[in-house]
């Protein structure tokens, strides 16, 4: 396999971090290729804007995505946006890791969807979902929650599913782009769980990866 | 009333700049106070971390949450993220104006909330919810959507309302730092709708801001 790992956490010696050192690890030791996008590390910039476009002339009005989409007939895009674009054009599997800030991935990792995931590139008009242009590809989120996993229910204290918190990634971004979206890994209340705790999820989480061509997508509706 | 107003449109000229401009001059008609963060304006960096604790002395690992709530204590944030929560605590109603982009809020948003919102501030541990700490105010989300209103449904294209699209950012924000959550303005499809199609959202939305103060907040099941 071809592997584009995402990492949206800051810190080196988070749990998240040692989550995507096992993605690392293991999948090296599989045999299998792998580029890492560190989106902290890099410094990625997550704010979409004129200057993702070197070539916009003066005007007084762009339509965001109509601007990605003449950027991607031409390659016009910024070269932080190209770079990542070309990874995820050479993936076959892109595994993405973040905690869950606000129901959601964190601003960073936002930016990156936003910005890098551009129409003409992952997608076009009349080309979404079954249609979209990253078909053949499959994506895994890998996320971690403060919250405790009975929180997570329709009639848990935050109302919701995990599934439904994710939907507007799993479905709404990765599957509208054409992917096969895997099941997610989540640990829950990873800062509770303590030591033992995840050092059962990097167990769990190990088996996960050593069977990563075996998993079976998530099956979404079709949009007929 | 006191108002806080949220742009989070790069363009002056969008449609979203239309909404924004009608919330500020039919406000300030009425006679109520307000304040406004145009988070592209401000150059508002939406990247949490490190440096959001000018205080921070070395260490080998930080969790943002229990920084940002030591931080809470003695107010050593950096000086754009207090800026931020000064307006929120000021405010008795927050309308937060944005595109949908990837079924969510744009990248700069989502960093307004993860750096703004943060523990000690606008909720505690042992106090979310309907205990968290922004009871009395209230929150309005005003949004756009690309797609139509009819792929917004669960057996349409999206599979998932506009409610459930929103509720990550109502429910599992808004509400749970205590703020009562207004309906949300939502503008379908601005982009096809065409000139006519637009400027009967500015007048349907002028009504809403002119009835601002009668709306009735969306009920949530209480977390018991």
């Amino acid at each position: 396999m071809k592997l584009l790992i995402v990492n949206s956490h800051q810190e080196k010696m988070s749990f998240n971090a040692a989550l995507v050192e096992k993605s690392l690890s293991v999948l090296k030791e599989l045999g299998h290729e792998i580029k890492l996008s560190d989106l902290y590390a890099m410094k990625f910039d997550p704010v979409a804007g004129r200057k993702d476009f070197p070539e916009l002339g003066e005007t007084d009005y762009i339509n965001y995505m109509l601007e990605q989409q003449k950027a991607s007939a031409s390659g016009a895009f910024s070269q932080d946006i190209k770079t990542e674009q070309e990874k995820l054009k050479w993936a076959d599997t892109v595994i993405i890791h973040f905690p869950i800030w606000w129901f959601s991935v964190p601003a960073i990792l936002k930016g990156w969807f936003d910005r890098v995931f551009a129409a003409g590139i992952t997608w076009d008009f009349g080309r979404i979902y079954e249609q979209a242009l990253l078909r053949g590809k499959r994506a895994m989120l890998v996320v971690t929650t403060g919250g405790p996993e009975e929180f997570y229910s329709k009639k848990g204290a935050h109302g919701t599913t995990i599934d439904e918190v994710l939907y507007t990634v799993n479905h709404g971004t990765l599957y509208f782009c054409g992917m096969d979206v895997l099941p997610p890994f989540v640990g829950f209340s990873v800062f509770q769980v303590g030591e033992e705790g995840r050092k059962q999820y990097l167990a769990k989480y190990e088996e996960r990866l050593r069977n990563l061509e075996k998993l079976t997508p998530i099956k979404y509706p079709s949009m007929g």
